[in-house]
């Protein structure tokens, strides 16, 4: 049985009531629940995990390592600024697969630069929780 | 019955042959077959064109316009050069979800900057021919 | 009796249609009848071509050459991209005057930067399509 | 009966001696007669300031605000380095129109960014004095 | 008895009436009723002037000197581009406070840059009018 | 009663020994101390946190959302970094001050940048620990 | 017998009226009688295009890709400008020399970017019609 | 006998007292004095000014035009900001030549840039009061 | 007695597996007993700390203040982006070796600008395990 | 007989051995023998130098000027610092010809800007030992 | 006595001959005549160098260094390019005076930054010669 | 045996004099004798040279080539500027070590950038006379 970690990066918590305009109304817990759904469909371990920090995000990664087939990462903010989960998603080897609610590329310029993009196996952005599973996936049709 | 346009741009008509290593392996005609038979799967009405030109693509868009549910579109080189077929999504209202077969952020410096993405509903790259079938489903789910 | 040419880039054909807060309701119909209108009283002979094609703008402005006296172009999206038909312009010699239906510097940060400007004799823009009348008015006072 | 006024910038009072190959014979007084008798056949209003002070440009706008109809401007060298003139522009919400005697896209560098341009409600450059009549023209096309 | 300069730069004399969406709704002579006020409370002596010329505003802090204890000033449009203010503050050697209605970090890009922080003992933006008054209670503090 | 949070963000708790020159000989307790007898004099609930923490920053105002009237930030080096805490304000739609105790203009060149600024309400710098009172008075006068 | 495809790119029909103090005075006609003759005296097979259209330039080199032994191309205007060129090249995998009429570097800035050199075998530049004939002498020492 | 004009710009009238570890501990007077003996001795008519104001400098060149011989100007904070004085030289035509007390090669970064510098005949820097001596020989050798 | 403290940035924790061909072979405990063995050698106290979280390494910096003699650093991926641990150590007034196993400016672009340099003593990188050893006697040697 | 002066930049007396994947097997003497080879045949005169100094090339050039027809030249490393030879080549007045065994276009973004090519009459690059050939056949050319 | 050292750098051999448009017709041993005349006038002794070499240069000023009052140098194309020549002087703590022939800042724009200029106590350009002969008096000013 | 060359670069044979505040007061006698020290205890055979002159340089490592084990570089001023150096390294291929006595990313904006760093094994900066001694432990280690 394939085993796949979720990363919900920074304010992912929020959802919801956060700026339903841009991220939509689903709760973070109405996307896991979606998430799971289709894991069970896929038959496929879901862990699901959020985090406001840089350094548990990297702790996460670099733990799972060996234990793992496939990494689905909405890095949220963190895309733009670090440096140390690229390293840590490199490092680990673990295929990836980048996610983002909204449409990075029409909104502030400083959003424009992803740091996780160059190394992820590849990205789904724009389509609101439908990003997830289509993330999702393509990871599952890789791995 | 719900009608799409899929978009092929410059060179794609060369898949198969052009550079396995980045692109894959499988033919533009395997890959229309593909999407195809997930649109007979799903009862929507495909239309796909492949054109290495800008103009034609210009055309191809501005004609359509009123007659179309979606648009998928994988610009190609002219992701990054084509103010024209930028404004003509613009113009012609179309939902648009924008594919690409590489991860065109880990390639060239000059291939990071999609002048398509900031007005398309959404992005998916780097999954291979996977990627038309994901912008596909994404496409169907919107529209 | 003077020989003007008028050439209206891609995307001009959806005029009225397309976003008529910055293009506004007239449609390039509308718009060709009141140059007519004009170079009629003015006693010129106008040939109008819309072509949303490089190439074809490139090949109207090289043919036309030794038979023009003057050329009133709207580049529309080429006006940013198109070094082709600057260096068609520069070849051909005629004088050129260069017009837009809406203030391109009020707009994106990529429409600010005209490739036609600096070989134009003169630009106007921002005033819909009565830049157009402006345009082939100042050509006309020029040639 | 409509009231605009006609602010020329800095040395502009030099016009006809300062550099004619760039600016044209005519002197500042030729363009204002001109300008007047057009404004005459209109049956308009018409105010002309000239001044190279950046302050005393700012004050005539801001003096003007409620008692005018259009504002029809050659800022000149300030068309490059002054906020105070487009913030004064933007205050007074009047109806404004740019011009430039020369093209001002084929000359130096520095002199491709207009601050004014982006808050105008359109723009003409290049055809000499025959600038600011056309400029006029438009201006009461709008008001 | 300390004596403070107000300094009003370009455009403040049309408060109230100018875009209040950004600048609020008080006129320059309440606000300057405001700080009158507050200084009659802290038993300081005020002189306030508003000028839309960068040459007055240079005069006025060149002359006032060696009689001052404290400059106020919001340099308006002056911010972006004033050399010589800043110049003139810095050979003043007076203690300055500079303040903002609004918060031009959230604005155009082009505001986003302050010749005048550097060498500001201190910066207050963004309150309306009671960034005046925050400055002047600061500025207090410090003479 | 108002709810109000202060937040001190990296290193701020070596105040008073860290640089006095840039920063002031106050200690944080002491501002806090400051900042506590003024909340107490407007009648206000002041909760004061520091942390090093990007994550824990994120953390606290994401749980403060729905139970708090403003926030009174001063991000110290995250100012420059974190899209995430911006993102945290933005998402909690809570009224936020930001504050600096040195003039970050007057400073290496990457300190002229704050990500924080053009979403928060206003900004205060340069007046050492009387920033914050200022910053507090600014906030309860918006709340 | 070897194949070579030459390809000449925009406006070089003009060639021998356009610009001649910066193309030289030859036509295009006169250059293509100098390459067919030295293709004859090295006794290989030569085909020749001009083409204003950068997609038609695409399907020249897409549809050639197998038949041929070498590609000698003056890109002209879309030197700068195009990718779908580039690309084309790349995925044809013909070996290819990049030819210029005039010292590109001499020239404006936009001109000194060549999109094709970095992937061209070799360039050649400056020597007017003989680059072409260098050009052709190279490719054949290669091939 | 030959005329000359010395002007001195923004804060020039602060000399003495201004930074004088960067200006020197003369005041405008005592320059004025040298040049004045300068001048008598090499028998030539000197008019000097000193303004603050843009405005007030374009307009004495403007006015001085046909009745000078030379310029002397040190443009002070005008060097780096003022295209309407470089105008003003440009069009009055007048030899030119640029002093500067400081080296403001070796200041801030914003100072490295002279808009006067390529429009003088030459510039002289860092000599403190001796770059105006030095500078009024090297302008009476030129004329 | 002199104390070091000695802080691994993030991902270090997994040395020996993590991209070899760059970092080596060698874990981290490797490392750390070669550390601790030249520690003895030389008679001094060694505490080693490695974390992934920026805030928790600004945290060790900030308390270790006052009990330390120097301190070596690999900041590994939040070298070039944390100004939070920059100002810890300029806080902390502790003399500072930075090292990097691998040879930073020879890797991506974004790996050449170090925050940390600056403010460090000196930086020694490139020589993997060894970079710490020679740090490590560098920093006896000036302590 | 015509003078023609080839000059190997520095680090080309190291051909054959240097990096052959990218400068090719042959030796400078081999290449020298074949540009003699190639002289003799054209009955013209040649000199050949090797120098590593950058004032060497300079006085060679400068020496020369009046004895030579024409300059064959491969600045190497120089190509993109030095502006010495640049300006010795555009003092000296000679016909040069710049070339490049490598494609310097499809290596370090550094190497991408030619000091040289601006001044030269043509360059030609990429080819191997084969761009010294094709350089002195276009030399003769125009010679 | 006063013991002065003149530098000529790369390519001023050639004055007389070289682009006499931009540097006179003067030979370098018409200057040098020049400033030996004014040398002996002042009673000061002239050491004067001439080297294409800008190792030679770094010498000379580096064995000068105790035996001199003063360096007066025109650095030619180094100006722009020798980190190691500025280094010389900085180290050698000599009076330094630079200049040039032309105005460097009315012609390319790499010419527009001078690595000289920052520590130089003064600069002088545009002059011609005289430029020279300024720079001498300049120089015996202050020594 | 194994053999090292070590080379000093551009005004190095002034240290102790030069700017003891950044270089220390060693002179370059001291520093090569404690180089002799350590080589001797080591065995290995050491040759030290000291050049102004770039051109000295690439013949020095040309030369060297297969005669050498280990390079020891302190390119001092060429660091930032030097293309021939760093490609002479490439193509000598011995294995080098760089080293600078000052902390060059705690200087002058232009010294933040080392050609010489990318294909250096390693460097070492900032301790003075140590960083010599550390590179030459460090060259040892690794041939």
């Amino acid at each position: 049985m394939k085993k796949i970690l979720v990363i919900h990066g920074p304010n992912l918590g929020l959802l919801g009531q956060r700026e339903p305009a841009i991220y939509g109304r689903l709760t973070l817990k109405d996307i896991n629940e979606k998430l799971r759904k289709l894991a069970a469909m896929k038959k496929i371990k879901l862990t699901i995990k959020q985090s406001n920090h840089e350094g548990e995000i990297v702790d996460l990664i670099g733990k799972a390592k060996s234990k793992l087939d496939g990494l689905l990462i909405n890095p949220a903010a963190y895309t733009h600024t670090s440096v140390a989960i690229r390293d840590a998603i490199s490092a680990s080897g673990i295929i990836t697969v980048e996610v983002h609610l909204s449409n990075i590329y029409s909104r502030e310029e400083f959003r424009h630069k992803s740091l996780i993009s160059p190394i992820a196996k590849g990205t789904i952005l724009g389509f609101g929780y439908k990003s997830y599973l289509l993330g999702l996936e393509a990871l599952l049709d890789i791995i």
